[in-house]
């Protein structure tokens, strides 16, 4: 079995993190855990993808100011987002002075980055390496859906893209929760064309990448305190729960999803759940890693999940690949 | 002074490249120094994204049965390309069972991609990783300009975008070129908002990566037998020329560009040159490569260059970001 995990023998600190969510987020659960909220979603700006761009500007300035650095402090970023051509990322990070390597992982893009600022901090490449990643509602709806304006209606297995940006640091010194080790994700398809039902076009690749870890790290679902996939919402999540015993592993109650944390399906309305490069994103800098530094979780497995189609690739026939890259982070160190 | 070139203890070393080009880039200069080509410019597919697609397929089963090499050899790919959600890698390396990190960088991707293999690579993460990249002219046109069937005027200043892939192998042993070391690129916005000059857009940011280079490293433009940009085209090529002697550097007689070298401008009616994920790529592959090989080039700087704004973007009024990453690469030994 070849090994695909990647360990550190410094294992990098995830010292600081930052959120920017919209109304909606703030009406959810989370509400009260964003660092930065805009009730108008707009950011200050006049399009939709400008507010998306502002909400990458505002976390990455956010996170600094946190950790009290400057740009010259950190060696990389590594961001990306759901916009054609990542625009958020490229014009919203483009007044930091930071040598840039732009992603495209759709939805896994949080977990790509947070991988890519691992593997180049634990391994000695940087001593401070920057993730940033965002969605935002209303760009998303134009680009993948229809124009707000049409009022289109959503399915009951599709997911509402969720408005928000996250910025995260990685450090080889300081306080906070380790990332213990990561795995890459593969591209998988299973054949799925409905463009309303990311989560089972996602799903196989969570239940490749878990099954890939459990088989080569030795560990069992139940070792862990929470496995965290994001975001394949009520469907995948259903599906990761069912199709996971195939492979010889049982998701018991510490299995949650991100797209299942971030909104009141039933109160709001969210049909299966949240999505979004930047849900994950915020549910991991709102939720899951405030938990990780007070030492509620201790063992963490966060998945960053991504369809990989466009409404090109869709409406030529293909079907959806997903990809699936996971993050293990051990926190109350 | 702030070192952010990043050298290698051990270098890793480019082992073996593949490269797929269509009818018009076979036409030019570099005529026969394509792995694969397809005069009819569709590979086999019946639109022109799925060609695309299929020349990245095309290019890394390439290098994979030059080097004798299967999946299970490959620790990781890194790819990207032009098209909205980079569908071109996604569908295009689906079917290889790799670790796989999706990219954004527009046309700097071939030198993204060389980077992270070398880091990762050089640092002892992996073993070997390839980096892949692609353009198709019908699937850029239509996206990013107008529909083929419109007969759209491409301005003086425009550039061809390339059909062509390229697949690149960068490993801890074997024979070939050394990466000797890599310069990751800044966003950089001087303000041009001339959709058809992207020369222009990316010049400032080869300047800005090329005068970091040479302040750090303490070298000049003349200690380098060839140094080639790519794709700054005819105007950004000048513009680099003009414009770097401010900053204390003369490029000399071996500064070329990719997009230069790729089709004959005056024979081809190529307007400012080519351009597009595929120019460098396969200009390297099937150009600076065999003499780096065969010790007819020793000393080389490849510079990505890549324009980062989207339709949409530059329909909201916002001027162009432009990127470029540097890859010194040492041949004959």
């Amino acid at each position: 079995m070849k090994r695909e995990i990647i360990y550190f023998d410094t294992p990098p600190i995830i010292t600081n993190v930052c959120s920017a969510a919209g109304k909606k987020e703030n009406e959810g659960p989370l509400s009260g855990g964003f660092d930065i909220v805009d009730e108008s979603d707009s950011f200050g700006q006049d399009t939709f993808e400008k507010s998306e761009s502002e909400m990458q500007r505002l976390a990455l300035k956010g996170v600094l100011d946190k950790a009290k650095l400057t740009d010259s402090d950190i060696d990389v970023l590594f961001a990306g987002d759901l916009t054609n051509q990542c625009t958020s990322s490229n014009y919203g990070l483009l007044k930091f002075n930071i040598p840039f390597f732009g992603l495209y992982g759709a939805c896994s893009t949080a977990a790509e980055g947070l991988i890519l600022s691992a593997i180049t901090v634990g391994r000695g490449i940087y001593d401070k390496a920057a993730a940033v990643t965002s969605s935002h509602n209303c760009s998303a709806e134009r680009q993948f859906r229809y124009p707000l304006e049409y009022g289109g209606q959503h399915t009951p297995t599709s997911q509402w893209t969720v408005t928000g940006a996250s910025a995260v640091i990685v450090s080889n010194e300081g306080k906070g929760p380790i990332i213990n080790d990561v795995l890459p994700g593969k591209t998988v398809d299973h054949g799925i064309t409905d463009i309303n039902n990311m989560g089972a076009a996602m799903a196989p690749a969570a239940i490749d990448t878990l099954s890939r870890y459990f088989d080569q790290s030795g560990t069992r679902p139940s070792d862990y305190d929470l496995i965290a996939t994001g975001d394949l919402g009520f469907e995948g999540h259903r599906i990761v729960k069912e199709l996971l015993p195939e492979k010889g592993y049982e998701m018991g109650k510490n299995y949650t999803d991100c797209g299942l944390l971030i909104y009141d399906r039933q109160k709001q309305d969210m049909h299966a759940g949240g999505s979004g490069c930047g849900c994950s994103a915020i549910v991991f800098a709102s939720h899951i890693y405030p938990k990780l530094c007070r030492g509620e979780l201790k063992n963490v497995l966060f998945l960053g999940t991504g369809a990989l189609m466009s409404p090109t690739s869709v409406q030529q026939g293909l079907s959806i690949p997903g990809i699936a890259h996971l993050v293990h982070i051990k926190g109350g160190m």
